[in-house]
């Protein structure tokens, strides 16, 4: 049972603890958050016991969780690290990981962190978003293991156990390159899809109206939050803008494709991309496992 | 109770045959595909009662539904026009109406013929994916009404009402622009998500290993038969064309806000597209209703 402070109390944060408190691994949660009403609709639907302010919910924390936008962890954690008791472990959930990695590469207490990016989330924000059960079979990566300590890296791996999460490791660049494609990609495909439909559709009346469920799944990621993806596109820009750079690219032959009446290649691309049905497969495999077994500790 | 021929036993033409049967509308059901193991599949499933060449099948026809690739409809719609009774309704399922609905414009028996749009699917294909209550609360647009006969209109009325979907009208021209954007803009975005993200990822393990359900849900209708969809693009190119154009400004523009750091200015793009909500709420409440209701002839 360790005391823990989380930072950042919505979506993540919130069914983080939500998570570890039921599986025993918290004996008490304090909240820190920028936003006054987040804090007080954590400690209503109680997630937190109580919220307080940095310095106050550090001073007596053994497990520190930072589930805050990314470049906020990555001005915040070399003050958290300086800050905290020796034996202290802090875990962050930040989706990029080379600049996190890098702000605190040379601090002291550097082997107190864990930098990891649970792969799990809604298109929903906020301590209201927060449920039990978000991480159950999803994947955790750790970058840098090697400058954890032994220990950190144990109670981490007690903590996303509890959570139900498969860990694997990485390193950063190597995280953030492949996270650009796989899953910051389709987040700015989906947004711009959206602000798209919505420029050129000056009647939502057409969109409402033609609209079916395969329109509703593309662009169901372009209700997240831009306050959480501006900083995730803004650190990974340096991979992002390749990963846009080939989709463009391949939308550009698309459209070449229609306009010289190619119909063979745009049938050709087709199938290729329906070569992703294997991938897919694999993943609701996952979210069946996921629905059907109650978590385990 | 009306003797009924369906040219093409796929999800469409074989969920719409189940439901009509369920509704008491047919007293019999031929149906009619170039692809024999479909033809077996779908006597198997107890989808039509037999399956006969189209000529046979149309002999005896009250009601004939056709829901083939949208270059097929094109093409075999006059033939199909000419060799049915007087007394007989034709309605198609076509994603696209222009080229369609110009196909028979000055045919005899045009009045017999009603042009509709079903908004439904799943990215699934084939008879085996036909399924009862798939049209349940989604959307018709007849295009044209004023060709199509009273009788043809009450009919497909009556049909359509069995489905249990809400039918509205448009033209054919405006028909198909809004449907570019709104429904055929999204396939092209999540096949080449598809296609970019597998060309990209030599490894799928990457995919596998770092894919959550958001990447799941943008990439699903890269699933989607290309069969049934480079037709469609081909047919509706013009506007696709514009469509997909306006897609890749947006795209360029937020790869430019990337390059020169305008944190700012990506988070206004994201606020904006986060508009989509409200159109999303209203889909996601046809939805529920649609999970929840029994059908209601």
């Amino acid at each position: 049972m360790m005391r823990t402070a989380v930072i950042g109390l919505g979506l993540i944060g919130g069914s983080m603890v939500k998570d570890l408190r039921k599986a025993g691994i918290t004996s008490s949660i304090v909240g820190v958050d920028a936003n006054e009403e987040h804090g007080k609709a954590a400690v209503a639907l109680g997630i937190v016991d109580s919220v307080a302010p940095l310095e106050k919910a550090l001073s007596n924390a053994e497990l520190v969780i930072i589930a805050i936008p990314v470049n906020a962890i990555q001005k915040i954690l070399p003050t958290i690290l300086d800050l905290i008791s020796p034996t202290t472990i802090v875990i962050d959930g930040g989706s990029t990981k080379a600049q996190i990695c890098k702000a605190v590469e040379s601090h002291p207490k550097r082997n107190q962190f864990v930098a990891a990016h649970p792969i799990a989330g809604t298109e929903n924000s906020g301590p209201t978003a927060a449920f039990n059960g978000l991480f159950k079979n999803k994947m955790n990566i750790i970058c840098e293991p090697g400058k954890s300590s032994e220990r950190a890296l144990t109670i981490a791996g007690e903590v996303f156990n509890a959570l139900g999460m498969n860990v694997t490791f990485m390193e950063a660049e190597e995280h953030d390159k492949h996270v650009a494609y796989v899953s910051h990609l389709s987040h700015v495909s989906s947004f711009l899809l959206g602000q798209t439909v919505l420029d050129i559709e000056g009647d939502e009346k057409n969109i409402f109206t033609l609209a079916g469920s395969g329109f509703a799944s593309t662009v169901r990621l372009a209700k997240s939050s831009p306050e959480m993806w501006a900083p995730i596109f803004q650190q990974n820009a340096r991979h992002l803008k390749k990963a846009l750079a080939e989709y463009i690219s391949h939308l550009q032959k698309f459209q070449q494709y229609l306009i010289d009446d190619e119909v063979d290649k745009l049938y050709d691309t087709m199938k290729q991309a329906n070569e992703i049905k294997r991938v897919l497969q694999g993943i609701e495999l996952k979210d069946q496992i996921s629905k059907t077994e109650p978590i385990v500790k």
